[in-house]
């Protein structure tokens, strides 16, 4: 996962509530590059990496599916962004 | 993950409200493949990488439990689409 | 997974909603068996697969996971079919 | 996972309420070994494997870990076996 | 993972209603533990097995994620030892 | 995962319950190298290992995952630090 996204926050503190469940995607995006970081914090070992795993099948599911937990606690916390009419 | 499926919402906004199990699955699916194409935005890379996966047991069923994970938030964004006669 | 029986829906539109845990459980294996037909729609390709996974332990782990997933999803669609002495 | 346990429900409807943390461990051990036979009914291609994984780390930990899953689900149906002092 | 600490219960039952959150992760790793030695219940198999899991990074990882989905059950059962300031 | 920083609670007592999504995601990494500490207690050989997965993709992106799965307990217990204008 391309880590310098997770520090795009541009400098706004992490929040888990988004208008969108597209934002919200974004959020679990920066989330688990947040936990790749954190376990490997050097930008450029992380690049060296990105060759490896951004075209490896597992690898590549196997970030979806961090993404996946992320956005299942981001759509928890946003009340899934239903609507009044969805209620 | 077949990625084009990922971009074929027509345009409408990404939303977890859906009329149906069935609809919410295709979300599932599709939120799948998102957080593939995030991690790996090449759609010739993907389609190359099609052929591996698409044959590996291991891949297959790595990518059904991302899906699985994507449909139980989908499903708790529908309350598991209960009819009144259900509650 | 067997794809053969998540198309053994007779017809019955998807539901979560089921009179038991063992239809429950019955369910989750179906939208196990989607989410590998969703990637692989090719029936000879997945009957040929069969063979391998059928007999590998991790394969065979792996799959009940996914299936432990789904069932945690209708479990909670169906009240963990508690019945009002449970309550 | 050795599958016999996972029939040995004498009889018994599948249930997820139990009387206390022990037995929903049981019911969640075979959740697990039924989502294996549910791939593989073979008895005796299972009893062949079970040599292999059950010797195997790696098989032992992802074993553990279905079990986990299901034992969530049963331990939420049964509101962790909460107690009038525990609420 | 190391048994005997899964039997160190010393004869309580099982119970996952604790007073902290470190009581709580005791009662996850147990549970991961179980989990285990509900598959392979030889404990020398176990102590030889520990010499080559314990020292291998995608194993011990593997471990710390069964121990997690049984701390997020635990964490759950006790309200997240939310104190009445925190409600 | 670095397990120096699993101890560095600096003698308070563990909580899940955090002032921000940032303070959080600490409590998360550090839950996720307690997992590992309490399999592998032995700092050295953590060490050693800590060279072979922080260069390994799919160990990384197994920590970050184990990480998500905490931090969907610990958003939880803070309530998705939700203020008043996101209720």
């Amino acid at each position: 996962q391309d880590s310098s996204r997770a520090d795009s926050t541009d400098g706004e503190p992490l929040s888990l509530i988004t208008d969108s469940p597209e934002e919200g995607f974004e959020v679990a995006i920066q989330l688990a590059r947040k936990g790749v970081t954190s376990t490997q914090p050097d930008k450029e070992v992380l690049f060296m990496l990105r060759d490896v795993y951004s075209k490896d099948p597992d690898a590549l599911i196997a970030s979806s599916q961090v993404i996946a937990i992320h956005f299942q606690t981001v759509a928890a916390a946003n009340n899934y962004w239903r609507t009044d009419s969805d209620e």
